[in-house]
């Protein structure tokens, strides 16, 4: 048996997006995953996703950071309520800010890891830590503020309004 | 006539950026030009360009940031050493760090207006604040501090090293 994603678990009204729906063929469907109290994901980037030759561009850096960390916040989000993340209402998150520091240029030509950890959870609002590293060298770290879309809104975006 | 963008000045060697190199096939291809003291870009995202339904992913977004904010720092590079975009030593910039704030959802389906300001210029840095409108409405605002491509790094990838 295969582990689900966080991403997996998203009900389909809200599994469009380009960086983690799994319901968008063109975008980049990224699967993420808890590792003890962090959560982890792995991301190969296409040929295509170059900054100057040998290198990654930032902005699919930055959306990854983005999407990995929302992807956290709603898989914490459940975890506080003890809850199983197939059980409803469905927790979503939206990214209202997100930084990204490229520490050092990032490789193009391999698998990339983002990693992620909660750093606080205020209201409606949580803050997910993040870094990505290639060959286990760190060469990006992000910092996202997700908040939880309200209930009324998840439901209706399932019944299509 | 048509006017060149910042974009269409970047060398061959540099021009295979996902955001903003004519040379990506796959990317963005993004165009910036001056508008006063101003920068401006224009981009029309494609419908799976989605968050969710009805609004545009924030990481494409954070790279319309990223790019539009290196491609300005290097066109006001330009302009405070008083020498045209074409002239050599190529003046090019990396993000060194990028903040982008989500004021309120963006739209899909329409053009966006990206806009941006030289903030301040610190030795190599320099500080791009940023703001993409639809409609008229400012919908995000980002910051991008780009640092310039040291010389020899250049004239190195100019020379396929």
């Amino acid at each position: 048996m295969t582990q689900k994603s966080f991403q997996d678990y998203y009900p389909d009204a809200m599994a469009h997006c380009y960086g983690c729906g799994t319901l968008n063929e063109h975008g980049h469907q990224i699967k993420s995953y808890w590792d003890g109290e962090e959560s982890i994901c792995h991301f190969q980037p296409r040929p295509y996703h170059i900054a100057v030759p040998g290198y990654v561009y930032g902005g699919l850096l930055a959306a990854l950071i983005d999407c990995h960390g929302s992807g956290t916040a709603a898989a914490a989000a459940y975890r506080t309520a003890q809850r199983a993340m197939d059980t409803e209402p469905a927790f979503r998150f939206l990214t209202a800010s997100l930084r990204v520091d490229y520490l050092k240029p990032t490789p193009l030509g391999m698998q990339l890891e983002i990693r992620g950890k909660v750093k606080e959870v205020k209201g409606r609002k949580v803050l997910i830590e993040e870094w990505i590293l290639a060959n286990g060298i760190t060469t990006v770290r992000g910092e996202v503020v997700a908040v939880q879309v309200p209930v009324e809104m998840v439901e209706a975006l399932l019944k299509g309004n």
